[in-house]
């Protein structure tokens, strides 16, 4: 699909079955999962909207709304739920079984949560792969959902076309403190629980906020909703469309993918050349290395350059650490 | 200071303007940070406490009491904490001179908060260098605070030499699908704010998790404190006393040392060469690897594989993502 796909089109849509294998095989780090991510050239990738916001938000609730919106519009949407799988997470959730329930008859949805853990450039190279694979499967618009909590999560939302960011009213009182991180990365703002108190005052900060922001051709809007009732979910999507209309009307879509795209490439090579690297902590010496580290000899970085090439690189000197040294 | 130092020795401690330029370098990945990070053997480095948790648990409020019951007794304590630098959280906190101001008058005791972004190895080469350098400077304790929100705040509390985890009454409730992470690396849980409704429920819950978790040699204690009033708090550092007694006298802390500082060469080893590599993509056959991908004709671990020796490994074959291919 084209960004500028018509919604007339008859969905392509793969085996579910084969389309689910592959994307297990990408979280797994399994070489027959990039060996599918091939074959379908940028221009033609669909268009990938990121939903993201602190845990509790609402995002599910309003996405499965989007879904519920675009098929009622003939699209096809595919979702990728990314669920963040540190140790206080917790892994894999049920949420796609209960939440594919409902459309699994529809060949036109397909929901999909992903979890990883420290295999080959992890997410960030999971989640690329992932939507280009979905992306040959011919859905029109792809949702990619994660928690905005952390650096990794926030790699992935940025790796969105047009990046949703949902929080809730009274916002501005807990997380003071990302208020600059948000604006950095929302394309649109969606105020959502807006029939709770403090919805108006959470929306005004917003935007004040954002008219001290550095000026940019695109100015986010904040849209207020209630994903629960469905209501206001019309206005946050017409947001998100005229945000598409801008990114590819400009000409800032083909850059922003493009500049992904060299990203994508930076984390492969760093991550490709990182396993090579880490072959040499088997190498004969690499136990005498170790020792010269515990012994204070020499510090870690030096050691590791001198796993790699012998070479000491780097000013390893006198230390400076306190003056008092033992 | 060995592990089982006496609290009777004349601390050496450093020049404090000395000492913050140091980490000042450390966090900034500058190579003169490196130099300091040498010097002192490993069995001479300070005791670490980890205290990680929840934002709100009261780590502060409970380090601090900490740093009060030290020096009460007479023993020197450094704080290292951690502040997660993602755009969401909001970079450096004036917290450290708010809480050095009780103690600006007191050269045994040092706080001090770290963030890091992108330089080499981050947080995870960072602090340990940065508790190593405090380490040599001669402080008898060392308290290394962070946010167990993300995988790298549960990497950097699992560096500590005991890991105490700070949890509130309710904590169950909210976090249900966190548990199985914490209970892996925490070595004593305080439910914090025990004077608030579920106190005993709480610990009731963790205990009973805890019976059931894999049996180990030492059985986390769950003890209950109320930071904010000291009441508890000395409990809390008796069963910190005790762990450090437990992995002292059954090898377990040596082990444990020696297996982070593998740790630590692998995360260095990477990096460095994960750096090297990066070159590549200035290379003058970059652009066109790079619209290979953009063609969908190359994935991109294999463009990795291309730019780092011509070399096209790990199969790209047919795209198997959906059956239906456009």
């Amino acid at each position: 699909m084209s960004a500028g796909a018509s919604t007339g089109d008859t969905p392509r849509l793969g085996d579910r079955r084969t389309l689910a294998r592959t994307l297990t095989w990408l979280e797994a780090g399994d070489p027959r999962g990039r060996a599918a991510d091939t074959g379908t050239r940028e221009q033609d990738w669909a268009y990938v909207v990121g939903v993201t916001g602190s845990p509790g938000a609402g995002k599910s609730t309003l996405t499965n709304e989007f879904v519920r919106l675009l098929r009622h519009s003939g699209q096809t949407v595919a979702v990728l739920a990314i669920d963040p799988s540190g140790p206080f997470s917790g892994g894999a959730l049920l949420g796609d079984r209960i939440r594919m329930s409902e459309h699994q008859h529809d060949p036109g949805v397909y929901i999909r949560s992903m979890a990883t853990r420290g295999q080959l450039g992890g997410l960030a190279l999971a989640v690329p792969a992932s939507l280009r694979v979905m992306s040959a499967c011919g859905f029109d618009v792809l949702i990619v959902e994660t928690v905005g909590v952390g650096q990794i999560e926030v790699d992935i939302a940025q790796q969105a076309d047009t990046t949703l960011v949902v929080i809730n009213p009274g916002w501005g009182d807990h997380v003071q403190a990302s208020k600059a991180g948000l604006l950095e990365i929302a394309d649109i703002f969606a105020v959502n629980k807006a029939d709770r108190a403090g919805a108006d005052d959470t929306a005004a900060e917003l935007n004040y906020a954002l008219d001290f922001a550095a000026p940019n051709r695109w100015r986010p809007p904040v849209e207020r909703c209630v994903a629960e009732t469905g209501e206001g979910v019309e206005k946050v999507w017409a947001a998100v469309q005229s945000h598409r209309h801008h990114v590819t009307s400009t000409g800032q879509l083909d850059r922003q993918r493009r500049s992904r795209r060299i990203e994508e490439l930076r984390i492969a090579v760093r991550e490709v050349a990182a396993r090579r690297a880490e072959r040499q902590l088997q190498a004969p010496d690499a136990a005498a290395v170790i020792d010269s580290v515990a012994a204070g000899d020499i510090d870690v970085v030096d050691a590791a350059h001198l796993l790699l090439d012998g070479d000491q690189a780097g000013g390893a000197g006198t230390r400076q650490g306190c003056t008092t040294a033992t």
